[in-house]
């Protein structure tokens, strides 16, 4: 059981299937991990904000092993463990939290305060995020397991359900985060701007809560078609016809309840020539114009404070020309960040199980073996409508 | 069009549709109400609270004319009138409510401090509410019109979902109102006690906030066989397995994380014997038994300050024996009193209008003519799962 | 009682006062107005937002009756109106709303869809919020009585209190809802960019939700030399000193609990060199740096969609440069607009009245009469720490 | 340091200190404690529902050692331990918490799902709790100290607000939950059932909370004197006079908005007569009467599942006979159950170190030694306004 393989990112455009240590109890700080468990990975999906850092628009150093979205198999327990046991299914969020300090005691573990040494809020995998070591492997270390994961209540009804279940690591709560904040309720209309697989699981959100339509936006084509495969209206923002239009054309008015951007700071223009650049406020500036007053505009695309690739000097330092006047003159309110998953893994799990979710479907997941994973990244980047889920030990292909 | 015709409460067990007098712009109280529209009705429900004035529970005098769920066509428009016009066909929340007292400009329209000198809160033909002259009749005067009145967006596309529209006069933000208040959304076990017409609406609303599972009690086998029908859980409290028993077998564990009380005070008891005599805080307490700790408890269902005709001197007076004690152990909240239908009506009729809201179905709408209303009457006394519509000039019949 | 004088914006710089017509009960849009009452004005405060129009800022026409801060008794009631009667003295929100809209039954009374026709919300007295005749005068007309009014329930007891009192139009719920948005509660730190009237409201609004620290920050002197006598601590910002700096003096640590923007879109740029020029993102971006993750922060000082005399081509359409990156990886909240005063004030009111907020002196309310209006407005707009407070009938001073 | 003492419950009426054991970092299950820590106590009150079990009402078994109001230094630190240090000063909340099942990730920590096999929720020293030994004592074990204990930053600031800080571990929280969940709020009207040391708590609580009034009623005259004392309108119920009447001679009117049950099952009647004997629905049945409509209960007060020592057999099964139908006329919510402290405390501190909050007077802190202990609990059950606060090594004395 020493063996372990993990995707590592080597340099801009590149990742590789790689040998990697077997993970241990000890954190990134050399301490020991008693509060942890090991989980032999039994889905790990690849995340667009995983794209940022293989385009290269990050700081992340070669070598780094990727992967926040995960559901594994618990090996191997901590002493201070006391929740857990050896093959529990559990569900990973893909905050890194500690469940010990003010942030997390209050919910809010997207900034847990304790698990990355340089600013709140940790994560598997990623740059900057306190150097937890990524899932996209064959097993991984969960530090704090008690209080992190998401335990399964049966393991057949559970792996009957494992390309849903896999999504609640992240996009699915991401997506539905976004459609809370915005005030996504029974009735409202609902705009996301997006169709990638954080925009489809906002749509899917915005569904379960009751949405009277769910309109998703984008420039991709093919994304857009799918969208409407599984049951949301679209609208195309490559075409010259603007978003408030397309709205009205669909809805008899040009402006929505709710508004959700799921595309974050490397948005494109609209328009047939916008669409071709990017242009990074030009989603919040689009929200701002088509949700009704005293509506909500939820914000779980991210945005970030350093960004060398940037088309501008303002971008670069995370600053953007937001219309702060429009929303104003509309009494607008933004919600941004993280999402803290495990405010809401534990009843969307429940609505997965109990059939009102049919959360794969809507992203389109798709599965791959682990040494797909470098295919996988380059078809995802290519905006594909599908959702990469990777099965390194086979144990989804065995229970499809 | 100066004639009008109403069904009327003449005594114990006995409604008659007689002659009545065309409707004024006048309140109760004598005073001019130009604020008011007179419409005429276009559906108007039978209610189970209805009932209990037609059992003879109630110090309802004879001759009071019946009906507080009612959806209409303007016809005419009192001078301070602005917002509507002749021809709009409108939703009337059976709370009476001035929009202008503290508790109105609040959203507390169930409890509106001026329609009712005796109490706060109003409502149309209904006993110590008023005196507000009901809406089963062919023509009825609504006051405070632009407050109170949802005008459908569309006329036809409203017609093609009457069925389903008129039910946003009560029961449907009943069932909605108990749902919210119990805390139900997405992923939430709820179970709801009572399988008429509120209950299915309670249960129908659950479905729409995204609950995981919703089960319905009652001892009425009929309408549990309908719950079934329309795609719900149910559990037969005439059985002696008992309610937490019960709902073990369908979730594994005898808790729900929410709970909704649409039976009200005139409940009986559960079990074999006990569900041939009234009990009225059996629901009460068995909700408490059944909800899990930290939960919520939505208390739709009707309790009263009087009861002339409850089982002991206390229930009288609107004591119950209730089990707080339990409730506090388990850190429940209670939510009580009529819904407040204007903060529920607009997104309802939007989820109604998008097709996310099977209503009519779910409560099983029968349309009958007005003469046909004291057989509805006697018919929905004996129990059947049926929710009476009654359609005085033939408007449903036509559209349908 | 024909005869009525108010304050008349003449030209950049420049107020006058003149006679004016005497107010009738007709909308601005020339109809009947039976909703409205008369008041004859007992108090009416300069407000740093009518400076906005008086320095040319706006698109403000010559002629335009200044004044949406108003208190009065009623001496005339239309037709429709039914809870006011004349001698009732009364609170006016500066919005003007219908009390009929959707918004408006929401409570969201800053957004009113009807009382202008150019956009949601209304106002008295202001460019482009719906041709409302401003209550700078000795007499003044406010529509849908009903819903906007607020009766004091003692005369007496009101007059006594009338420098508190008067503050409830506008900027004490307007401080009070930048201070509820942004999530005060007991034990919260807090700090308020601007020590005016509204900060200073803020700040007030902040003590009576609990805070535990309220700091105020200005690039004024004077200002900030009330702000610590009337009990507040203070960061100045034309010193070199950062605010964060700043802060982690006051507090052991550089960030606070919940952060308000008092300041708006004429925002000046922080130290020696910075608080000489207008930098209109600054206290937004300052706000975002000092407010801790999870942190919200209201947004209570206005921010336009059109300004033409702004320092850049972006902010003259209200775009202005927002460090986004850094709000959203600390997840913050943003919460805008005008604020719904018919929220607020009934509990305010309670407040003052039971010396719970002694806001005239927190804001240092100062009486002047009609004819001093104009230089009120010169020495406001030289930044005294003053509330200008104009009694145009001498009540008053009659009271002190 | 292997010596310790404690106050032991010997049977009904009788307590005392006696030698018991020094603690162990082990649980009442027998399983290592990792996560635990031992404190040497600062500061450990006596409260109102210890007097519950020394009076006989329940099952507590002889020799339980008391105490569940614990202030500390750490001293010894669990393996697991990774945010407390030997020497760090800490609050204890009353509610043992895991910190690690749904409840406690969701911040209902008064009903923990894992520290209690008997029900949800624990407690220090208190019968059917867990059996976690108790804090009158010198010293004492808290288990998953990370999660529970809240450290005061700094220790010489503590020290000088220990008395104050001593309420942080239940009663403050309490009667604030109580305040918080029956809607508190600026400006708020609020009657607080009951003063003392919770009643007390409650009502610094709504003060803090901004309410304009707080109007505390008792049926003990030395009480009601010490609530007047320090700030608060009180209703004296052993007076003929209606609490109604006695609010409205307060306030004008005779309803509240917001109401505090804080006596719980052991309620006397009111007036001359009733408030000589116990009559345990009388303080939820007086509140339901001057509440306002639409206004909140929160009960703090404790009520119980079985209280063998009740007046009569329904009580005994912990079933009051509630007015339900008064509140849901009145559409009443009702909060119930063990106040979360980890919710509020943090902030609460926050409050007490900056000056905002002076409940040492308010609820009349009063510093005993470890062996005045048994004259403590007898003096507390004659009814003084007095909060008694052990201090077991004479820390309090020395900081005073």
């Amino acid at each position: 059981m020493s063996g372990n393989r993990g995707v590592v990112y080597v340099g801009p455009g590149k990742v590789e299937v790689r040998s990697i240590a077997f993970p241990e109890l000890v954190d990134p700080f050399g301490r020991n991990a008693n509060h942890g468990v090991i989980l032999r990975v039994v889905a790990t999906n690849i995340c667009g904000s995983d794209q940022h850092m293989v385009r290269g628009r990050t700081t992340a150093p070669s070598g780094l092993v990727l992967g926040h979205e995960i559901t594994g198999e618990v090996i191997e327990v901590g002493s201070d463990v006391l929740t857990l046991q050896k093959g529990d299914l559990v569900s990973v969020p893909f905050n890194v939290a500690c469940g010990r300090c003010p942030m997390c005691k209050a919910q809010n573990t997207g900034v847990c305060l304790t698990v990355n040494p340089a600013r709140p809020g940790g994560a598997y995998g990623y740059v900057d995020m306190g150097g937890w070591i990524g899932g996209q492997a064959e097993f991984v270390m969960i530090p704090f397991a008690d209080f992190n994961l998401l335990k399964f209540p049966d393991r057949d009804r559970a792996m009957a359900k494992i390309r849903d279940l896999t999504c609640l690591s992240d996009i699915l709560p991401t997506g539905y985060h976004g459609a809370v904040t915005a005030g996504v309720k029974p009735g409202a209309t609902v705009y996301i701007a997006g169709a990638g697989p954080v925009g489809m699981a906002a749509a899917a959100s915005a569904r379960l809560l009751g949405a009277a339509v769910t309109i998703v936006g984008d420039v991709n084509a093919t994304r857009l078609e799918h969208a409407r495969r599984v049951g949301f209206e679209t609208v195309d923002l490559s075409q010259d016809a603007s978003l408030s239009e397309q709205i009205a054309e669909l809805l008899g008015e040009p402006e929505v309840d709710c508004a959700i951007d799921c595309v974050g700071f490397e948005a494109r223009g609209h328009g047939h020539a916008g669409s071709q650049h990017e242009a990074p406020a030009t989603v919040l500036n689009s929200l701002m114009e088509v949700t009704r007053v005293a509506g909500g505009i939820g914000i779980p695309g991210l945005y970030v404070t350093d960004d060398p690739g940037a088309v501008d000097e303002a971008a670069k330092k995370g600053s953007l020309s937001v219309r702060l006047g429009l929303g104003w003159a509309k009494s607008h309110s933004f919600f941004t960040g993280q999402t803290p998953v495990l405010k809401y893994n534990r009843n969307l799990m429940q609505a997965i199980l109990w059939d009102r979710l049919d959360i794969a479907n809507a992203v389109n997941v798709t599965v791959i073996n682990l040494d797909e994973a470098p295919s996988g990244y380059a078809e995802f980047d290519s905006g594909v409508p599908k959702k990469f889920v990777i099965d390194p030990h086979g144990s989804l292909k065995k229970a499809a």
